[in-house]
């Protein structure tokens, strides 16, 4: 089965892979000793850079299962109470 | 020279590798077409993760720099404003 | 004309008068020279109890609106471009 | 008692009468049934002036009662732990 983020699952691939080097990189500062506000300003880009992938998910997810399942009057309610729930944990 | 979280250390890095671990995680299931809210509940814990490990470092950081830097009289502004930017950028 | 929120609208009103006094107590609360910690705590209550009105808004809009827009298939685009533009904000 | 807010008062009591002016100001916009997008951009508007009144508290805080903490060594560890927890609850 396809899901709605097909057409930018290469782009979300290649920024995960991104932010999978940046953990790596937090880790060599622990390791080499690095002053903790540079190690503070990377891990709030990696925070940033993973809530731009969640954002990017939410809206195909939107744009595809949410939108389908208003058009199909299939399971309607179902997925725009499950879409306030997972907005509602990225926003707390 | 070492820093404010060298006591933390081991458990920083220890976090940080699980959290890479999430990271690659996350690609294997866009890889498998998992379903986009599962993505995003898996994504919402790395920024959760990411964020605990932040603000360790912010405790060791102020315990150790910050209260050095005032107990010492020295460079105290400098600092509290760079610890003041820092939370502003943890809270944006 | 009326607005997806017109059920919630009593509810979210007082919710909103709520927050209002909430408001004039931090106001008292300087006043009264108190303690900045209990100052601090107020200020994330009435951050948490906005959010939590923009969280229902939210709900009532995407049920409403959006669902209209989609099934109607009008303006369908502007809309969820819209509304992902709003979580944004919220989620900045 | 003062407090380490006391010089920054009138500005931030000025700043929370234009917070409770502008919830009031959504309050009367669901009354008017305004559109739902212009009622949540103003509820974001409300929370980030709050969250930036409560860094300036925060900021006067730090510089004073916690830098007069370290200094005097008295109740340090105390100070610093009450810090954290405020952090943790605005960054939450």
């Amino acid at each position: 089965m396809t899901h709605s983020y097909s057409r930018e699952k290469p782009d979300l691939l290649a920024r995960l892979r991104r932010i999978e080097g940046q953990i790596r990189g937090v880790q060599k500062m622990l390791d080499e000793d690095r002053y903790c506000i540079d190690v503070l300003t990377q891990l709030s880009a990696i925070k940033q850079a993973t809530h731009a992938v969640a954002l990017s998910v939410l809206q195909a997810h939107t744009r595809g299962c949410v939108a389908s399942a208003i058009r199909d009057e299939y399971s309607e309610e179902d997925k725009i109470t499950e879409l306030m729930e997972v907005i509602r944990q990225f926003t707390k």
